[in-house]
């Protein structure tokens, strides 16, 4: 089997299927080569019960999500908000308070936390996303882990533990395995610390798709029809100026003058360049794993928490959940109470290897000493984790280690020759995100498109 | 073309052909595929000059590599004996000290270096190498990066300076990319601390091979005859409980019921599993990079130093090279001088990357204010870094990152079926070292063999 086209796009996540789109639109011919049976990448919905649509990966898109918003809009799907109204539960020091009280009891810890994050926000703003190792500090700070850096900043044990559960959230990676350098990058893609953690305004978790997130990469699909393979993992890449020659197991073999490579890094730096790549580039894939994230959802007849005041989300130190929040339908819909746990990190590498019976009885516990006994008694439970899944290998995104932005940081997106790097992680605003994947995806059609013309 | 065999190798490293060779002595039929045009993996001689010998990668053995010793006779190969009489020249603070005067000078920040050494013997006497993350204090260990615990050691800046040129020479990262329990899973594999520093009896660095070191691998492959397939880079591994199939780039595909994958880790993860491998070997594989070395050969027509009472060894806090030793042919064949001066971690990744002429000045300026002006005249300099080369991709060896050992560690030896893995990295002796490439294809050869009988 062969094709020939103008545009090779390896991946059929939301990057590689925007940049496919891109291309297509520019009037050149592109080709998606999807490893798995289904596009999208780390957006996979689940459908348990009709109608009720459970996001195992990618779930929720900010108000700052402009892109996001539009492909939303352009494709016909619909957006409702994140339900937060009501208290968070919280878990600390061997008990479980709700929000006031937590607040009122450990106000000093709380209110040093928010003097870091202010911290962070000041360092944050001489980072640039595009240079990172440029920073007057970077050599400083990419050598310190967060935790280590963290571990300075004089908190109490409370609040350091709140901080490192919070911030866990976002790398789901324990935070001695990223740099103060890589933790600001992700600030300052995403603007500032409060937009990174909250779901409030500004925040990354704001609005949700309504029938699933899996609509936006399958009408994408639809839009670029026989243009996407599936089931065609890449083996190889061999390029030379202006040709390249993809080759999948299974036999297809793909030629064009251009690809884009939509894979979160360290898959990129699987498959076998010829050429192959520059030494600094296949070091810095080496060293940028994907993270470790499980979610858990626990399926009720109804919403019951929100009668309480409670809207559904956590904060714990003992887990095996470390946060959770209200994963209902649109509040239209109706529909069943859902509350969607997170393991991330060691939750997900320690609890998330459990048995799963063993797992989803200590998510039951977990449930009921926050949201009452019959947070305990769920109809349903659904789980994932990803790094178990053979194409995507970890999520929610990758970030290098030490010394990995100063030392390897700028192979990061830097074309080579005729192959162009799109996923999420490339991006430069909103990395690890969805609207980051569409950024990328976008950039990279751009560096095709001129290469191209 | 197709191969049928017993046991398939994917790697003609010195543990691949280890495992071969076991493997053809015990009656059954090997055949080691390797990606390269030339056998022996991260061993690699250049003779620039007839009978002059230079080891870009693997070089010496120490007292206590037994097997490597037994290996060396088997084949015929010679050993002669490291030169190391003579003063190292220091160079800290300003200044270049020889030895005697640098000792004297620094007496007390060096008797604190070594109370840090002891210290690490001590902790490492609780650390199994089979099961690093089961030590008593894993847990912690693992969180902290070396540099970070070295930093805590009230050591003086210069005495902390020295330590971390001397901790980069085994690990050839930065100290703060591995963790504190990797350095101790490091000092027991090679018994203790002083083993792995010194160039003294029980250390790691005390005699060559005459005529070099590639005459291992090469009368390995000798032995293998038609045994062995270069220039087949493995693309895939299809395996069931009892059979392999593994497809090389070119077409070759050679079936049997074992295989041996004995490549850096980081390299046996992008080898395409069917079934995939399990979540936490890949997550492991994801996060053990190889290491940055670059070896710089200066070569005069003679040893000089010697005369002078130097032993060419040189630590620098300057560099580009920050150690460097005498490298010359045996005593009794006479023959040029030769030093070598390596760059590792950050030196090879920063001065290891500047344009040839720009470092080799540099390099001839150091060796200048250690070893006289005609040491800045060498008639030769030979180089080279590993980074850059397609089928290693690093040196020496790989470590895995922080939280690597006690989330994953389990999963670096473990068979996955009929897949066994080798390489040094998965030694319980000497890992990083020849001797532990031979000690890990010896043992994945033995569960090869217990699953064929």
């Amino acid at each position: 089997m062969q094709r020939d086209v103008d545009v090779i796009v390896v991946g059929a996540g939301l990057s590689g299927l925007t940049a496919a789109r891109a291309v297509l639109r520019a009037g050149f011919e592109p080709l998606v080569l999807e490893a798995s049976d289904r596009v999208g990448g780390r957006i996979l919905t689940e459908e348990p019960l009709p109608g009720v649509f459970l996001e195992l990966g990618a779930q929720w898109i900010g108000d700052t999500h402009h892109r996001m918003a539009a492909l939303a809009e352009e494709l016909g799907i619909g957006l409702y908000p994140q339900f937060e109204e009501g208290e968070t539960s919280y878990e600390f020091a061997g008990e479980v308070l709700r929000g006031a009280a937590f607040h009122r009891k450990y106000d000093d810890d709380l209110a040093a936390v928010d003097r870091v994050l202010r911290e962070l926000d000041r360092m944050a703003a001489s980072v640039s996303v595009a240079e990172p190792w440029a920073a007057p500090d970077a050599e400083e700070w990419d050598r310190i882990s967060v935790g280590q850096w963290y571990d300075a900043q004089g908190l109490s044990p409370l609040g350091r533990e709140l901080l490192d559960i919070c911030t866990v959230g976002i790398l789901a990676v324990p935070t001695v395995e990223v740099s103060l350098l890589g933790l600001l990058v992700n600030v300052v893609t995403c603007g500032v610390t409060a937009d990174l953690l909250s779901e409030s305004e500004g925040g990354a978790q704001t609005r949700r798709f309504v029938g699933g997130t899996a609509l936006i990469p399958q009408r994408l699909a639809e839009l670029l029809g026989d243009r996407v393979e599936l089931d065609s993992p890449v083996l190889s890449i061999e390029h030379s100026a202006d040709s390249v020659t993809v080759t999948c197991r299974g036999g297809l073999v793909a030629r064009g003058r251009q690809v884009v490579v939509a894979l979160a890094p360290t898959l990129a730096g699987r498959i076998m360049y010829d050429p192959p790549l520059p030494a600094k580039r296949d070091q810095l894939t080496q060293r940028m794993p994907q993270a470790s994230a499980h979610k858990m959802f626990a399926v009720y007849d109804e919403p019951f928490w929100r009668a309480d005041g409670l809207n559904a989300q956590l904060i714990s130190s003992v887990g095996p959940a470390r946060m959770s929040n209200d994963s209902c339908m649109p509040e239209e819909t109706g529909g069943p109470g859902i509350i969607l746990g997170f393991l991330e990190g060691e939750s997900a590498r320690i609890e998330g290897r459990w048995p799963a019976a063993q797992r989803q009885e200590a998510f039951r516990d977990e449930l009921a000493r926050h949201f009452g006994p019959r947070a305990g008694r769920p109809e349903l439970i659904v789980e994932g984790g990803w790094a178990d899944k053979e194409w995507t290998r970890g999520c929610y995104n990758a970030n290098p280690g030490p010394c990995g932005w100063i030392h390897f940081g700028d192979a990061l997106a830097t074309p080579v020759g005729p192959i162009k790097w799109a996923a999420t992680e490339t991006a430069l605003v909103w990395s690890g995100y969805m609207e980051g994947a569409v950024d990328a995806g976008e950039r990279a059609a751009r560096e095709v498109l001129a290469d191209l013309s």
